[in-house]
Parts: structure tokens; sequence; C-alpha cells
């Protein structure tokens, strides 16, 4: 393994494989549409774990990122963000090369954008399947009609289809309530479906968050999924029942700078600027910023010691647990951290190193 | 002001000069030493406002940052981290061009450090004057008797002073918490100052959070003060009652996607990736991500409206506030947002705007 000498996210690339070979598999079961979230990696090289699996079409949630991700030869990308018509030039710019698919919440955007267009771009209606963040009632069949009068009236935009996210799964910690959600949501998107494909016989019905992809296994009825989070998994989807701890696929390498055996804590470097702030409450009602594991050049396969973050400054984390495990470690060693929440741990350092030492690149966000 | 398609941080240079020029001021009336904190805006052009106001001694959070502005010609700079003997190689070529400065919490790192270093160093003793994060109990005297013998045995090595940080301060929402903490921290360092001056008579006692030395005037007894959230303030800031809302000198200007007047709420372009996922809790009770503002290119000078993000997922922000607050925005406008912490807004955003639509560049953490 790499010399660590500070915070350093590693990626276990067989871990990830394991992942997307899964999910490949399972879409492939029901001839759906495989089109992995790519805002979880940002990698050009993470990328292509999924394109040695045959997926060809992906899901981003910027602009920036469709760009960044058409730079390594993605032809077919939906930007699952409402769309912003301010962002217009660099819309026609990637129109001109892929297929790109955007996602319209409202008319007035689309009024926007029309006036600016001179690529063709294909549009999907978000439908709000009861996370409420964004989306278009399922009832409100006169905003999809506004936008639908609006696409229809363009030589640039097609429409293709009906998108939802259902969000609100992550609140759920059992398998009952992850299917449950699963299965309002493809009720939701089939009863929509068929009131439009008579008039659109190729829409695509697209769902896909990590709890119900991971779960679920009956996927009848819709034509596409999106999870992201998957490819590596962390400590909140082990939280909701998603995965097992031994399937995270990324963990922070944090050197220990001081120990207080006293107070059952220690502390690494390793803080807000390299974890977030996201957390998470345990099964025994604690709140986490991080699972503590030992590493090694093997990875990290020890889930026994119960030892969190239990609060995070901007560069400090102070990690708590048994006395015991707390002995364990002494100023010097480096620890693994299982993030909390992979995708915002993976945006915040800005590349990975593999257990063999290499360093693989992300996208840059001030570029 | 520049056109903005996405999120951007605006910073207003004014606000900073003024607040640097301020804590300057009540630096030099005391006779202090001005070590400001580089770790709120860690960049090369924001530093320079500082060198302006005649400062030539700061503080970083990591090595990698002492490297980072020490190529801007910083020529002292104090690590305000717990040592951290691994990263010894950059310790050494650090030393070999600056005055370094690094905090031990422990003898067991200068021990590991001394066997590696070929360069002269400062050393700060860390106490813990109550924030119990890291350092030693000022009545621990045979913990600080250990590392000053570590430090009398090796030539490189030099004692230099005590350091504290009452980060406990961040708890308080009145003056009088606040100046109870102050004086207290005081009290301590000197009490200690005065055990040691003795045998060390040059040694410096240096404290300096942002809510203490915004707060407080007298700072008799201690010789050097290192505050950084300052220069831009924030709204948690507001809320302890360290500054006014105007004197915050950062915005982030997000895109408004989509309003839901019906729920009260708005949604941007503007995330857990742009804004962190630290969140304050105001006055009546509600937690805030961030207070929106209008923006234009004047900056943000009207903070009448009660609006606040009440959730961040990665790319998106829910704005919510009262009917009439929330019906003065559309699709397609842009919006300002005070951030909760400007720390963490600025570290994951990589680089300013000024209100002329300059960029202002930042030390990129990937490299």
């Amino acid at each position: 393994m790499v010399q660590i000498v500070r915070p350093t996210l590693l990626v276990d690339e067989e871990k990830c494989r394991a992942a997307i070979k899964s999910m490949a598999a399972k879409a492939r079961k029901d001839s759906l549409v495989f089109r992995p979230h790519f805002k979880t990696h940002q990698s050009h090289q993470i990328g292509r774990l999924f394109r040695e699996e045959g997926v060809e079409r992906i899901t981003v949630s910027s602009v920036q990122m469709a760009q960044y991700f058409a730079l390594d030869g993605w032809k077919d990308i939906t930007i699952a963000f409402p769309l912003n018509p301010l962002e217009w030039k660099a819309i026609n710019q990637l129109a001109a090369t892929i297929t790109l698919n955007v996602c319209a919440v409202n008319a007035e955007s689309i009024v926007s954008l029309k006036k600016m267009l001179t690529e063709k771009i294909n549009i999907f209606i978000e439908i709000d399947s009861g996370y409420h963040r964004t989306g278009i009632s399922p009832d409100d069949g006169s905003a999809i009609h506004k936008i639908l009068e609006e696409i229809e009236s363009s030589d640039y935009l097609s429409f293709v289809g009906f998108l939802a996210h259902a969000g609100h799964s992550y609140k759920e910690r059992t398998k009952q309530g992850i299917l449950k959600i699963h299965q309002e949501t493809k009720d939701l998107m089939v009863r929509i479906g068929d009131i439009y494909q008579k008039t659109y016989p190729e829409l695509i019905l697209s769902i896909g968050d990590t709890p119900s992809c991971s779960v679920a296994d009956d996927f009848s009825g819709v034509s596409e999924i999106r999870p992201g989070n998957f490819v590596f998994y962390d400590l909140t989807q082990t939280i909701i029942g998603s995965c097992q701890e031994s399937d995270i696929a990324v963990a922070m390498a944090c050197p220990v700078v001081a120990t207080y055996p006293e107070r059952k804590e220690l502390i690494i470097h390793g803080g807000a600027v390299h974890f977030s702030k996201d957390n998470v409450m345990l099964n025994d009602g604690n709140i986490s910023f991080g699972k503590a594991v030992k590493i090694s050049t093997e990875g990290w396969n020890d889930f026994t010691s119960e030892l969190h973050i239990k609060s995070l400054s901007q560069e400090h984390g102070i990690i708590s647990g048994s006395s015991n495990a707390i002995k364990e470690f002494k100023t010097g060693d480096v620890i693994g951290v299982l993030p909390v929440h992979s995708c915002l741990t993976a945006d915040l350092m800005g590349s990975y190193t593999t257990l063999k030492g290499e360093r693989v690149s992300m996208m840059q966000k001030s570029i």
C-alpha cells in the first residue's frame, strides 16, 4: 500500500467492480436500461469500470459534470437536475456532440431555453414521487401538458419520458419500508406511462435510488434505473439496509495525531474538509460522522470495533469508542474511516488512491 | 457583476479589507502579534490584503497549506494542528526556507519527528483551555515537562510558547458568554506563562478564536492573536454575536431552478457540494443551511427577508420562507446565500469571484 502521510481516500476497485457487475446483471435480467449516476465517483477512471460491464448511458447532476464525462467519450448523458436555462451555452456545446437529455420541472425553463437553443436535446419530465424536492405532482396533468406543448412547438426538443427520484427511501431502515416506496414509485410511473404511452409509444420510465435498486428485484413496468451511490456504498447505506459494511468500496486513511485514552478518544487528521459534515444516527441512537476500521495493504475487512467519529472541525476528527478499542491505536498510526456519505467525501477529496498506490483522478470543480 | 450561470462564490473585498483593518488595529492597540489564520480563505490573493495591513506572520491548519502560502512569500508560519510526524519530509522542506512553528500535544510526536529532522523548527505547546478537542490540560505539568525535555535535548527544536484555541466560544450566544470564556482563557495562559517565563523569558502566549477576538477589547497578558473566520464572517458568527449580517464578505450566487409557491419554497442550484452540510439553529429554533438575500452589482445589503435554506442534497438547495418573500423570485433569477460556515464553503468552491467579476484563485487540494 502507498505510504499515507495525510488524509487519503482509498478505493478498493474490486469492491467497485463487484457492485457494478451485480447491478448490471440485475438490470439485464429485467431488460432495463442501466444508466448509472456518476455524481458519486466523478471520475473518468471509475467510469471506465462501468464501460467494461457494457454501460453506454449515464446520469450526472450538473452541466459541468456532463462536460467532464463527454470528454471521456460518453455519448448519451442525462443531467438529472432541473434544467437551468442560464446554462444554454454549455447545453448547446454539449448537444452538438452527444445525445443530451435534460430534466424539466416546469414550462418556464423550457420557454427560456428554447430562445437560445441551436442544437437538438431530449427532455425528461421529472415527476415528484413523494420525496417533495423537485418534480411535478403526478396529479398535475395541466403542468405536464404545458411542458409537452412547449416541447412539441420546437424543432430542437424531443420528449423522451418521465423520470423520478424516490429520495425518501433514504429515511427507511427496513427492507419492507424500502420495497413499499419502490412499489409506490413503480405504480405511479406505470400509471403516468399508461396515460402518455398512446401518444409517445417509446417513452422511457426512469427511476433509481440506491436503496431501492439494491434491495428490490422486481422492476416490471419501468424501463430504466439510475442508481449512483452503490458503486462505493457508505455507512448510511449500511444503516438503511442497502448493503453490508464489507461492500463499502472507499475508506479514508487518516493519521492518528493524538490519543486521549482517559477520554476514550483519538484525534485524527481528517475533518470537515475531508468528510463533509454529513452524519447518520446509528442503531444505538448515537450520531456518527464515520466508522473507524483497521486498514492494511489488503484494504479493510474487520468491522468489529465500534469506533466512530463523534465530531469534526475543519481538519480535526475526534474518534470515540470503548477503552479497549481506543487503546489499539497510537500517535503515528494510520486508521481507516468508512465515510457516512461517500459522494460528498469523494467530492471533497478530489482524487482516489487504489490499494496498489495508484492515483485515480476526478473532475476538478474550480476549472 | 459577472454573468452568473452556476453556483459562484462572490467575495466583497471591501468588506474583507474593513475586517482586516479593524482586527489589525485592535492587535496594534495592545501591542499583540497579529497572526491571522488563513484556513478560512486559503487564497494567495486574499492573503495579500493582510500584507497591505502590515501582517507578516500567519497561521494555517495543515502542512499542505503552509507549503501553499510559503510559495507566495510568507516567511513565518504556524501550523495550528497537532504535529503529525509522518509529514517529516514536507516539514524539513518547509523549515529549510521559512520560520516554521508547529504545535505539540504530546511527547511521542516530538520523539518520532526528532529522528527525521534535518532543519530547525519552533515548537508551540498546545494547551486545552476548555474546548477539549486537543491540547494538554493546563494542570498536567508532567506532560508539559516531558515535551520540554524532548525539545531541550535537540539542536533542531526551540520551544517558543503556549498556544490555545477556545473553540467552545462558538457555543455562546451572548457577548457576556464570549467574554467569560475569553477571560478564562487569558487567565489560564497568564498562569502558565508565569510558571515558564523564568526559564523562557521570550515565550509567546497565543490565543485567538473569531468570537473572542471580535467581541473582546482587553488582551492584556497574552502576546498573540490568531483569528481566521473574521475575514469573511458568516451566518454562524451573526448568531454567536461576533458580527452583523452586513459584515459578511462572501455570498454564494445561486440560480433559481424551480419555484413551489404552494410549498413556500424555491429550489436553487446550490447543494452540499457547494455549501457543505454545516447548519446553525436560528433564534426562532429553525435550522438554517444559509440565509438567502438579494444580490446585485453592488453586492448584498438587504437582510430583511427571512429566507433560509432548509435542506441540501448534493446539488439542490431548498429555500423556505414566507409566501411574499418566496414570490419575489422566479426560475432563472440568481439569488444570494450567506453561508452558515464560510471556511467550509470557500474550501468546497475552490475559487472566488469579486464583485467586478475577477476570479480569485485558492489552494487546490488534489494537487
